[in-house]
């Protein structure tokens, strides 16, 4: 049996570039990439090939250090000036996450605090790898948390790709399984494919039979089938984006899968870090949702599946309202209802 | 604007042999295909290349007329024999949609009542074509009482493919699209995609915009974002059998959208021919639901999409609890719960 070590890394820093796992080509072929510039860096999250809100925040952070290292002279000003028009750039990669804006703060706090170029390439490329680094101790804590809310022999559902591969290590909904796995504790796990982009047929399922989980790949549609037929005891989320109410943004279905489990009476779990809440937005409603291209429904692997001219309506995320949710697993404990008043006692972001 | 008589029609009885539309070749090829054994017949519908309940019922009957009228000799005992055998062989080509068993049915009971080949050719025959072109009243029929229920500029959503290419024409679910088109009343429609087969996206889509229906494609897992925020006023499908308390088999993703018209407050309605439903079953639970290829799954158009060896689970309907459904429209009528007492009174098969 493989265990989660052998998974390979989402992102690494590298000094002069970085690596990232091509999320894109799996899971047929294990292929990194590697990123030189900002644009490479931008690039590669507009086309998912790195994705996963906490992996998204990484790569924008490992960017900015790139790029503020390439930059040539001392004059601080004019460094500032470039290093901002980068983090905006990257900025606009993607809306819904708030992880990205999150890292991308972080990275911003540093520029400004930087009394010279050479101290901020310092400064910056030191905060990109303390991000990752604390990504992977979060991750493992939120993973030790969801454990306590399974028993051996649970059947849990998951959606989308909340993993290892998502994250620095270990994931974020997929973390109790890669813990119980390392522990010789028994979860069976069903993953919805997660159309359109596929990234629980083709990331998720191949994640956790690689750490050695029992893992039934199931299309999105049969997950209410399955859950009333297959002894599902739980779902188990990632997230996107968590208002200060409790409201989560995520992958699109979630929503779908929260009236499921409200409806048969299971529990229904969002797993995230701290790093995914956004305590400046009161509600759901308030998260800007991402469009994408219709080709990712009319296509799947470059294959025409529907008629040429459709309409085609392809939002990326969803939100979840508050009072579908059983309890939010972060790093820093598990939060229960109330979650207006339960979230700021606990995230201090 | 085209109409529906443009439609390719799903089968058509050719007296040597029958030819039907290739479903699995749409949208990209309009296909037609010529069957002229049963086994050519029982390929077909174990392939998907006829689909939809009663089209498969049709494509039954006529299979068993060909096979008939192919029987060489003037013996009574043999010929009842050899049909009898096909009537079971295409008996078991799908377990799900009572249709079929409901058709062959039909035939048997012209084959009990005949006192010779060369009547029972005849009477097998006419029985076949009846029962292609009583269905085309029966969808117009379930059109008319559907259209009652929406009012124009409605958006109503619906999944797979229970259209005109579903039956012989006009189709359940999607025959108050037609004729609101062949009347000028605007409807809008969203199609899920409907995985792992694609009929949402390849049939549905592509039909309903034949007809010049104003049609959305969406993934299957988008249905409850697009109901909360895209106006949606009810969804309507058909159905593969109908128990005596209005449980409702019908194509997976079926029941995960009953719960959430259930949980948005908008109705759900079923639409299906007297044919659909199965009295001899009280309820749903008793219906055999099929489980079919992991490939279904794992490929889309030949092309790998999840890892090797994955486990998969692949059933290919699911059952609607009668609580959850607002109506059922039928040829006869609408029938409203309590369906255990309205049914009967209702539908006499």
């Amino acid at each position: 049996m493989q265990k989660t070590t052998d998974i390979p890394s989402s992102i690494q820093w590298k000094d002069t570039h970085i690596t990232i796992l091509n999320q894109q080509a799996l899971p047929q072929i294990t292929e990194f990439i590697d990123l030189y510039t900002i644009q490479d860096v931008f690039d590669s999250i507009t086309t998912l090939k790195v994705r996963g809100a906490p992996a998204i925040g990484i790569a924008a952070a490992y960017g900015i250090a790139l790029s503020a290292s390439a930059f040539i002279g001392d004059d601080l000003l004019a460094f500032r000036k470039k290093t901002e028009e980068d983090i905006s750039f990257l900025s606009s990669s993607r809306p819904t996450a708030v992880n990205l804006f999150w890292s991308l703060n972080r990275m911003r706090k540093k520029l400004n605090d930087a009394s010279s170029v050479n101290g901020a390439k310092t400064d910056l490329t030191h905060e990109a790898i303390a991000i990752f680094t604390e990504d992977e101790a979060t991750c493992r804590s939120i993973g030790e948390y969801g454990l306590t809310l399974f028993k051996p022999g649970d059947t849990v559902l998951t959606h989308c790709n909340a993993g290892g591969i998502a994250t620095a290590r270990y994931g974020t909904a997929l973390a109790p399984f890669h813990l119980a796995a390392e522990k010789g504790i028994n979860l069976r796990v069903f993953a919805c494919e997660t159309r359109p982009v596929l990234q629980g047929a083709r990331l998720t399922a191949w994640e956790l039979m690689q750490a050695g989980v029992d893992v039934t790949l199931i299309s999105d549609n049969m997950a209410a089938h399955a859950i009333s037929t297959q002894k599902i005891s739980s779902i188990i989320v990632g997230a996107d984006r968590i208002t200060a109410n409790g409201d989560t943004a995520n992958k699109i279905g979630t929503l779908s899968l929260a009236v499921l489990a409200n409806h048969f009476g299971i529990p229904f779990y969002v797993a995230a870090p701290s790093s995914t809440f956004d305590l400046s937005l009161e509600t759901g409603d308030l998260i800007p949702i991402e469009e994408r291209d219709p080709k990712e429904i009319t296509h799947i692997h470059g294959v025409r599946v529907a008629p040429e001219n459709v309409s085609v309506f392809n939002p990326a995320f969803d939100v979840t309202p508050n009072h579908l949710i059983t309890a939010i697993i972060t790093e820093e404990g598990i939060i229960y209802p109330d979650f207006k008043k339960n979230i700021p006692d606990t995230i201090k972001n």
